[in-house]
């Protein structure tokens, strides 16, 4: 474990007992074994935490309510688990307790195509629901670059490169089914698109990180498969240039669906993993979605306020292969860029600022990065005015792990600066709660903990994420 | 006091000493002149109750905190008051105590054109608001009937006619003051557009009713003006088909930016209101946004659909003063009801249902209202699937009162029946307790008392209102 790991505490092992009357009511879906406890102590982010004790691997509602009430009696902390796609640590048992396992909770439970909304099992991956949707004329639009569950998804807030168009998750969840920390179940929610009908429950567990209930069950809103989509790649001299055109599409109400920017050095990497071609130089891949004529007229339009700022002619991906091929490559660039440093690990950053203030901030990040020598990309939702760094560190090496961590703080602290947030899609996890309270300050931290003593007296959910 | 209305306790006198130390802090800012708070005791809502001690008439957030500090310090309610508009008793002082008077706070703090987002005082209204962005290319887009105030609008998760393009305010707020039950002042949300930092405070604030803080400035979204903005009527025979004419429109994804219904009652009160001339049959009022050929193509799609189910051929508002009229028609459908029977109350309802189930809710309302004889109307945003009925009562016949209620409370338990909401945009206050526990359940409403309880530990802020 690293010292400098936050919300750490005592890593308790899970008491005997618990780990008897959990194997009495869950047999062979309850397993301790070492690389399967292993499996489920590690995400995507750089910190090095012990495993959980157990792993249950749920299948119901039920099974969670059960495991939640075992631990509950044993003051043991129940932490929830889906593809282990999380970048900031929401997932590590940084003060010990039991993994739950809700992969086996992949039903997609119900499709209203004519409501436009479907109700899965939070184990349900996004791929797998677009799956099932291919021929409903309907699509789940929250794509965040892995494959991730959408209780993960709902649980972490997350978005991807639709949000510009379609929202997060926080305008897409309907409703939701969580286990509360006494193991009892709450529903939250209707069918209906909007409600005015007291608190808003759906709202306050959407990027809770796991620490308010545990989500079970996700109603989502689906979006009608446009009549037309139109994919381009627009390249453009320099990183300001390509931002400059953005912030201007969205200022001038172009809708455009998608509008992912990558820098030079995440086009290397996705030309050397995806075999692409591309230019290696700053561009814009963007979607346009609606009629014929409306793809057309938003695509020329775009096209003109491209040129004005260097950009290039657009290179269209016409068919729907093409765009799967350059939309997977985006979606790889996290990949592709990690393979670029054999055995490195990524330190990725999450900011998100207001559109007029995009340009500077990535600006002057990219000058902090070219100065520090870290090998790093930059890849960003930025029709949202979110993007990321990622920062690619030996870990064997501190000093870049620290150098690495040196540049997110000056980035994070200029999106605060200027408006932003520290936290565009990824959550707080252990990673981000200094800047959290830095953003949010002790009087809105201090509403925020006592929702928690008020929602997890014992503090068995999750315990050490968002706050410590 | 009608005592089957909800909520009431024992409705205590304010405290002399609190009213004194109230005179020193606001001078003639303060009034217990029986006018005013008699005026400050009614919204829209047909609930009699005895009006609250004092009114304080509040120019800043200091201003609400300080008046805030004083009635906690004295165990007294406060309510805040805004236009007076909201329709289901939620601003009345059931409990008594002091209603803090926000109009005062009228200031547009800041337009930020560039990043299309606006933070105002809690008195501002929407109007005002629109008519500051004037020549700035943006607007605002939410629009209940009323020109209600911004911080009333939050409070109570208002909508209206551009819900279904533009979202409600749930979507449309993205960052808050609020003063908190002790007077802390508390910072909700950043500029960005979105973010995953922590639990969503400013999601928690909006639709609680001044029951768990008092709302003094709101950051809100503002949309760019369309380049081209076209509005048609479309008569249809009945009801059913113009429902069933939205329905096909939403579920072919035409991103129509108002769709209201109005039924034929509704049309003739506007008309004699209003002097349109409007068939007086039941019609869809329409509104396109686009680029001049997009609005021309929605609107071609819009016609051939509405033509399939026997609507008129569409007659246009071209010119912005006659789109104008017709929507300030529509915002007046409540009022011009009022008028079709002098001395009236109005009874509203307000459920929303998913949209496939609109056909047969409204169907079957309105089969229960022309059995009950009550006069009635009916407008709806029908985009979203939620509708109004207003139940034309004589305040001083009891039993109207009473029948209208029975037609609410067989309206809204169908609406539950059909996974829809017993509020889709008017909140809980007085009038929908029972509804709301019917719709969220024991589990979800012990959920929210506790979080009542963890923000407002002494019941002193609206006390009442969305349970008792």
């Amino acid at each position: 474990m690293n010292d400098r790991t936050p919300g750490v505490g005592t890593a308790r092992q899970a008491p005997a007992e618990l780990l008897q009357r959990l194997a009495q009511r869950f047999g062979e879906s309850l397993s301790t074994a070492r690389a399967v406890c292993e499996q489920h102590g590690r995400d995507e982010s750089p910190f090095d935490v012990p495993p959980p004790s157990a792993v249950v691997f749920c299948r119901s509602t039920e099974d969670v309510a059960d495991a939640v009430r075992l631990c509950a009696a044993f003051a043991t902390p129940v932490i929830a688990f889906g593809a282990g796609s999380s970048l900031e640590g929401q997932l590590l048992a940084v003060q010990g307790g039991v993994s739950l396992d809700l992969t086996p909770m992949n039903r997609v439970l119900e499709v209203v195509a004519e409501d436009m909304l479907a109700t899965v099992q939070a184990g349900v991956t996004r791929l797998q629901l677009n799956e099932e949707l291919r021929h409903s004329g309907l699509f789940f639009a929250i794509d965040p670059g892995a494959d991730a569950t959408l209780g993960g998804m709902t649980a972490t807030r997350a978005s991807g490169t639709n949000a510009v168009r379609y929202g997060t998750m926080r305008e897409n969840v309907l409703a939701l089914t969580v286990v509360l920390a006494d193991g009892s179940v709450v529903r939250t929610g209707t069918r209906a698109r909007k409600s005015s009908a007291g608190y808003d429950l759906t709202r306050l567990f959407v990027g809770s990180e796991g620490t308010l209930g545990i989500i079970t069950e996700v109603t989502v809103r689906l979006q009608p498969q446009p009549q037309a989509v139109a994919a381009a790649v627009c390249s453009f001299p320099d990183v300001a240039r390509a931002v400059g055109c953005t912030i201007e599409m969205i200022q001038s109400a172009l809708p455009i669906a998608r509008c992912e920017l990558m820098d030079a050095n995440a086009v290397r990497a996705v030309n050397a993993h995806d075999h692409l071609g591309l230019p290696e130089q700053p561009l814009l891949l963007m979607e346009f979605h609606g009629s014929p004529a409306g793809v057309r007229e938003q695509a020329e339009a775009a096209q003109q306020i491209a040129g004005e700022h260097g950009g290039s002619d657009f290179a269209w991906a016409d068919t729907p292969e093409e765009r799967g091929r350059l939309w997977k490559a985006r979606h790889h660039a996290y990949l592709s860029a990690l393979q670029t440093r054999p055995g490195c690990r990524c330190v990725t950053t999450d900011t998100c600022v207001p559109i007029s203030r995009l340009a500077e901030s990535i600006h002057d990040t990219v000058l902090e990065a070219d100065a520090a020598g870290l090998p790093y990309f930059v890849v960003g939702h930025v029709g949202d005015g979110n993007f990321h760094v990622g920062y690619l560190i030996d870990p064997l090496q501190p000093a870049e792990r620290e150098l690495a961590e040196t540049l997110n703080a000056s980035l994070v602290r200029r999106a605060l600066r200027l408006g932003g947030t520290c936290s565009g899609e990824h959550g707080v996890g252990l990673h981000k709660q200094q800047f959290l309270l830095e953003e949010a300050g002790e009087q809105a931290i201090g509403l925020m903990r006592a929702l928690k003593r008020t929602l997890d007296p014992a503090g068995i959910l999750n315990p050490g994420k968002i706050f410590s």
